[in-house]
């Protein structure tokens, strides 16, 4: 990981860098770089300035549903369709606060719409390398953007929500600084765009957002012609666990006949097992569980039940709450 | 992690302590202990000693189709419906080998059936804490029970295959030594078995099989009156990684609007991967994917398409196979 690359281009989060929930190839470049060039992207955070840093749940209301802002498109020459463009991810520098939030449940969004049908909110504090929950409890940052992607070859406007072949929003929480992300071009000039930086996130990042942050993102992007991959695939450093070391973690299983309905009970009895036994709200074990529980597929193969695993690191609160002190 | 806890009980894999393939609650009970005594379980591998450390593929067509063959149940005083038996994995010992296959296409079994009509096997050599693949590639080994339940208080036989609320095949790699499982007791007694032990798996178990070993396993069984849980929990002290350590990955991505087919994709990329650029065949690609390659949720929020990724560990290659020698 280059703690201080030499970046060779710079591209602000203004009006004209950004584009708003949308892919579409038909975008005007807003900056055009040789293959191999660092470039420093100002990114937005997710909702587009409309919340900040002293945000309540009544802030909700008025959040935008403008979708992902992402600053780009770069257009890097001589890539082609059938290229794959090397997006090596070098630095990432928060702005001080990040937001997690899920809306009301009418709204259809998240893992478990019918179980949160208020909005939740929570403004974390960032400082450094720590992100600030309620009741002592710590999250350690490692960021990574949500949305990484280029262009896609069909014509017109595309929203941002989904992830799709070209990458996107993929949500991955392992592009982080020193990870390499390969994308598929699709166009001539790739047309990359980045934004939806997360502080951090759980695998699953179950109640529709991580830790939502504005921060700057400097990477390489580079074309590469000798590769061909269908989907984007990307090599990490680490760390792997959600605390970059392993230690203890409690972890619930969910058990079910449906892969996504076991990711809901997996995240179901831990949100159950962080308000009663680890005394949050519901709605704050939700927000944890998106900011900071990683979902594994523990087995596709027993049929007819498939088990998910939700694991949570014990770390993440104060010493004096840690179940295992006394050990 | 008690490395040499005071076995109180030992159960042997001889066929009165052994039940095939099958759950059920008014099996007698092969031994009964008392809350808090610790069990050394003899247990055969999944196959029921049909295969062994020089089988072939020609050998799986004379597979035991019998089932999980496992040792118990043990009865534990006082254990009543609505309990929690808590079972604290204390030790396990493998025979030196072990197997992981693939049955043919048309029995539809594993995650990509349709892919591998052909069955395939692989003999590994186990040595300490090390599986021996092809190629020079090494798998750490951290066994666990694929199979630890409880009796159902439906009454009759139930498949071991498929897990359900009282436990059973989940197939959770990380209920390795050190760690403790929370089962939800549905009789009286309990009815605690365990096997279908696996030297190493990674997240998934994609092609059917971990590596699939017979085993000593040592555990305390403890019944918990105040604990209520609708599915089984756990805790484990790592390691959370595949080999124990983070380290470089390298990871795939499977983007689709079903969980189980963005599954089948991370996989299927994986295999691309390491048949096309790591020199193994497709076959081997799968049974190491099996053993090795650990699945994560990604993303289950950004609708209509999920993410799921697999990651691959760079230390399984010997130095002179790593793509990072020349960093």
């Amino acid at each position: 990981m280059a703690s201080t690359p030499t970046v060779d281009h710079r591209l602000s989060d203004r009006d004209e860098n950004v584009h708003l929930g949308i892919w579409d190839n038909s975008l005007d470049p807003a900056l055009t770089v040789e293959s191999g060039d660092v470039v420093r992207f100002e990114c937005r955070g997710a909702p587009n300035g409309s919340l900040d840093a002293e945000s309540t749940v009544a802030d909700l209301a008025n959040r935008s549903s403008a979708g992902h802002p992402l600053t780009g498109p770069v257009a890097v020459a001589g890539a082609e369709p059938g290229d794959v463009l090397q997006v090596d991810l070098l630095a990432f520098q928060h702005k001080g606060f990040g937001v997690s939030y899920f809306p009301p449940g009418e709204s259809g969004q998240g893992l478990l719409p019918e179980e949160f049908p208020e909005p939740g909110i929570h403004v974390w504090d960032l400082e450094g390398d720590v992100g600030r929950f309620v009741n002592g409890i710590e999250v350690p940052l490692d960021p990574f953007p949500g949305v990484v992607g280029v262009a896609p070859a069909a014509d017109g406007e595309h929203s941002t929500t989904p992830p799709r072949r070209v990458g996107g929003n993929m949500d991955v929480k392992h592009f982080t600084a020193g990870s390499t992300v390969y994308l598929p071009v699709e166009v001539a000039g790739a047309l990359f765009s980045v934004g939806d930086c997360h502080g951090a996130q759980g695998d699953g990042e179950v109640c529709l957002t991580g830790i939502e942050a504005p921060m700057f993102v400097t990477a390489r992007l580079s074309v590469q012609t000798d590769m061909a991959i269908d989907q984007p695939r990307f090599e990490t450093n680490g760390p792997f666990t959600p605390t970059g070391h392993d230690e203890r973690m409690y972890g619930t299983t969910g058990i079910a006949d449906d892969l996504m309905e076991a990711t809901r009970l997996a995240i179901r009895h831990m949100i159950d097992y962080l308000h009663e036994e680890r005394g949050l709200t519901r709605a704050e074990a939700y927000i944890l569980c998106s900011a900071a529980v990683d979902l594994k597929v523990s087995q596709v193969v027993d049929a007819p039940n498939w088990t998910v695993s939700a694991y949570l690191a014990e770390s993440l609160f104060p010493p004096t709450d840690r179940t295992d002190r006394e050990e």
